[in-house]
């Protein structure tokens, strides 16, 4: 079968992937599913992973497949498999579980100590066919397209993750900063709108992005060229601050403005990543907010936003390519010129 | 009567403070309460007051008596008062609220709008007495002597603060981090032990120190000059991490900690302060960990606090000092050569 | 001035109240307020209170007026309070606090160790001015009518109450059963469907208030004499039944549901009353659900509920009265032919 | 081997089991466990499955094994089993869950919808060998007899789970009353004591078990025939009530306490069963106070109390009787002559 896999690290988005002919994966564990691949999102990560970011923090057995954001029919099952059967239509949460440790059975999936994460420590979705478990797969209602879902495997569920945290700490009448209305951002924001009953502020540069957190339900729209973000959101609660920052870029700009965004007891979430912190000890005494790291979301988040997709109450705007249109994609994400979410269809 | 004062904020502590002679302080609504100060703990934040470092963060009328952790007995009372009367003796929070915005509605009494910091906004308790109100003060149980129990008015209030956070994380078998076992620390370690049943690490580069955090219930304590921080936790925790760590030191070395020692989900608590964070968001999202912040605890945290120093599960090192040694204390504990906490009595 | 007071407990409605001729009430604290009344909810618990049904759980000086849904104009103040003026329109919380005891401190408004409950233990707003106090005010958004907001006071925030604490078990896809679309019920459906993602269950025996709970945002709405309600959730729910069950009749036959209606780890919501619960404690055990009572909402709720308002998520339907038709009311309420809310404008 | 069965549902402890010779359990499935038994604790509820009290609740196949608090050394591991190797000793959570369904993956195991039951809905560990998964079973720490840990997989953490709720509710100054200190009220007072700060009010008509509560750490205790429950603990807290109540007895009499021992918004938690709950309704609104049901404890919870085990902060007194002792166990118990838990060693 062919498959876009990585064979060393480059910055060089126009060369990352290369299409190899491999084959087919089999199963060969009693939980084994392989699903036929009918839509795999990519995601800004993917560039990460082919600069060579994510190697510091977890095993890469170069060459692999990418692809985390998987969604499609299921074509071979493992002896004890119960869940699905051949034929069933799945969306793929990235990370296969043992279900056995101690995270697991606290139901803090993403913690699994024994995991393999689809695309970045092990083959992944880019290509005809993915190898993954029982523990990994959700059923998909009935008339949803996988090329459709396939994003909410990743983009949907970290952004979903984020904002279930966040709507925790948000009461009607406060209000909520969502920065970068993006892939990730303007589904953080649909949840936040169907979750609470919060202000949501929508800041973004492009007028494109602001346009659709309007449509999408922003309450407020804020554009950082045309005036200070912490002025903005003072006027808007009063000078009280947002009880909850969702920062979906991560720059270096952006976390320096947890001190003024945030409300006494607030959070700053960090989801997009690039940048860094550089904040004084003091601050965070002073204003009693938190800078939250926040990664993918875990499986049962995963059918909770199954759940979203399936009463209609999050878009996902999404364009399809073919899987020889791999480093393409990824030169257009790197550029700003991808408008939603890239879908490849192997 | 007679105040430590401060005129200007300078580095030198050798005259940080002068002692003035001013009118009493007088009640002037129906709520106010006067109290004769018996003791008043001298705080670290105290030194960097004297620095000027919160002169960008609050608003400091100078000359302004310093004095945060205060306790005594009534000596007058506004004709509304109801919960104290003339003769009690009390411990002053050192925050004075309104009871009126949203947040002390909500009970978050350290996010008042219109709040009072008694020795950081308006006069606090290096002084013979101490102008506060019905809001701020708690009786004492009987048999407990003021000026033992006063350091608990900040220092205790925050270290229980933090730790009563961090238990909300703690699970038995789970593993809490304690970074220097000062004034603050060896408050925190105490509270951790007496409301969680997690393995508590000791952190701290003075022998004395750790042994006082043996005493007092540490499971194991580490010792930076003669073992890495991070392999020690690693071992005991079976490479898992800390679920919760609390930095009573807040300098750049200890809050870049974070990654190596928090385990996933897990938080590191912000208490002291001095220095700075400086964190890729990478790593927080890797470790989907939070640098927390934390401020003084509330009015009702100090009551929680006061039922544990009656039931004698805290104890609280204190050396005594005249008024007049108000310069002499803030040069000591420059010099790391203040035991415990240091008390003015008046 | 003329207020509706009473004399003796009876069970004969029409002849519950009596108009009497009475001084105004007068500030005789810092911090008192009277209210010019414009509207006053009249409630069911009215009937009970009428009936003696309150009278072994708190104290009741009569004759007393009724009335703890009310919202007017400011016309007198005390001369240390700060957050209204005259002329301001506000809202009542019906419960006047102390503001000095623990759960005050703790935000714990209703459990206050000192309270006054208009209507219920002191005066209530059956009258042309209402004394209380500038804790238990809340300052109306522009733009708001009085009249129309009143019912909030006390009907609107018990079924927020309610309805905030059974958010907090909803995940998207769960299923929530509001039982009883009457005054309380249709408030806490709205609100439930503006703070979570829940699917909505809605039962009642009037097809009118099936067909309100439908326009209001019900997905499912179950009429009890044409279908089994634990066989209708059931269905809904493929056997999981619902995490949440919020009762608003409290009868003897609605209790009665709950083993069959919560799922495992669920609440029911105990929010009207008159009837009984009757359960073998291993019910309890094996479904592992709680029965949940709930009192009416704090203040901060209040506040948040007025925030919904102001953003017109929660419609209220109301029926004004004149104050001598409060006997009317009652009569009308107790054979069911008030629909929506009746309001009394003195 | 031999098994000790029900083969009917009798009132008559006397011949409630039966010690019949079967064949040994194999391994059918990848993930199978077959553990030899060294410990299977007698529990009430065994009691109550002989009197066919379970058979409404849950499907039972007769014959059966019973007991359901088992630890002992694998003998037989499935070919994909990683958790265990044969000669591992382990305590077998009573639950077998299958992972994939929904609870499973939020952590919820007890609400696993697949799961099978040692001892209440097939074979359980009255037998020399027993059929589980790999699931079910936690690896004993080094130096713990599994006979001695054996009642913990029920009775254990049965209270371990309901007051680690509890503990959730419980500040240092707040009291939790602890009705029946038997073989769970024991273990639920410690375990209290460890993981919180509170004051523990320990109830019970024997006085053996009022001085085990006094020895393991209540802070009072209450004789119910000398003095009223009620004012007992009214006189201990000022009036204010307890904030948790665990009833381990779940009788008539007990439930009804809830009400006057409740503080304002507390839980009185229904632990023991046999008894039933009668309450208006209004009571519950009143005092908005819970009645909170507790099934078995998760297996995350059984790690965290063999945690507890491991550090010596839960003492468990058990009595060892053979495989033939059974019957008389039962009878024993009947007759409250049962000091601690029995523990049968087949």
């Amino acid at each position: 079968m062919r498959a876009a896999r990585l064979h060393e690290y480059t910055d060089d988005m126009a060369q990352g992937l290369t299409i190899d002919e491999i084959d087919k994966p089999q199963v060969t564990r009693s939980d084994g599913v392989v699903v036929a691949v009918e839509g795999a999102g990519w995601c800004q990560t993917d560039n990460h992973i082919i600069e060579g970011m994510w190697e510091q923090y977890v095993p890469q057995p170069l060459p692999m497949t990418l692809g985390h954001e998987n969604a499609g029919t299921v074509v071979e099952t493992g002896d004890e498999v119960g869940l699905v059967d051949e034929g069933d239509q799945v969306i793929c949460h990235p990370v296969q579980t043992c279900g056995t440790c101690r995270p697991c059975r606290q139901g803090e999936t993403m913690y699994c100590e024994n995991d393999a994460f689809n695309g970045l420590t092990t083959d992944g979705g880019f290509a005809d066919e993915l190898l993954t478990s029982e523990r990994a797969v959700i059923p998909l209602p009935d008339g949803v397209d996988p090329a459709d879902i396939a994003p909410h495997a990743d983009a949907g569920i970290t952004a979903y993750h984020a904002a279930k945290k966040a709507v925790n700490g948000l009461n009607p009448g406060d209000a909520a900063v969502v920065i970068g209305i993006g892939g990730l951002g303007h589904i953080g924001l649909q949840c936040l709108n169907e979750m609470s009953a919060a202000d949501l502020i929508a800041v973004d540069i492009k007028e494109s992005a602001r346009q659709l957190a309007d449509d999408l339900g922003a309450h407020y729209t804020v554009d950082p060229q045309s005036e200070d973000i912490a002025d903005a959101v003072a006027d808007i609660t009063d000078d009280v601050g947002a009880a909850q920052v969702l920062d979906f870029v991560g720059a270096d700009e952006t976390t320096a403005l947890a001190p003024d965004l945030c409300a006494a007891g607030g959070d700053h979430h960090i989801i997009g990543y690039g940048g860094h912190i550089h904040e004084p000890a003091q601050a965070l005494v002073n204003g009693e907010f938190a800078f939250q790291g926040n990664i993918v979301g875990r499986y049962a988040e995963l059918q909770e936003l199954v759940a979203l997709v399936e009463r209609e109450a999050v878009d996902l705007h999404t364009t399809r390519y073919g899987l020889d249109a791999v480093n393409e994609v990824a030169e257009k994400l790197e550029h700003g010129e991808i408008d939603g979410r890239a879908v490849i269809t192997p």
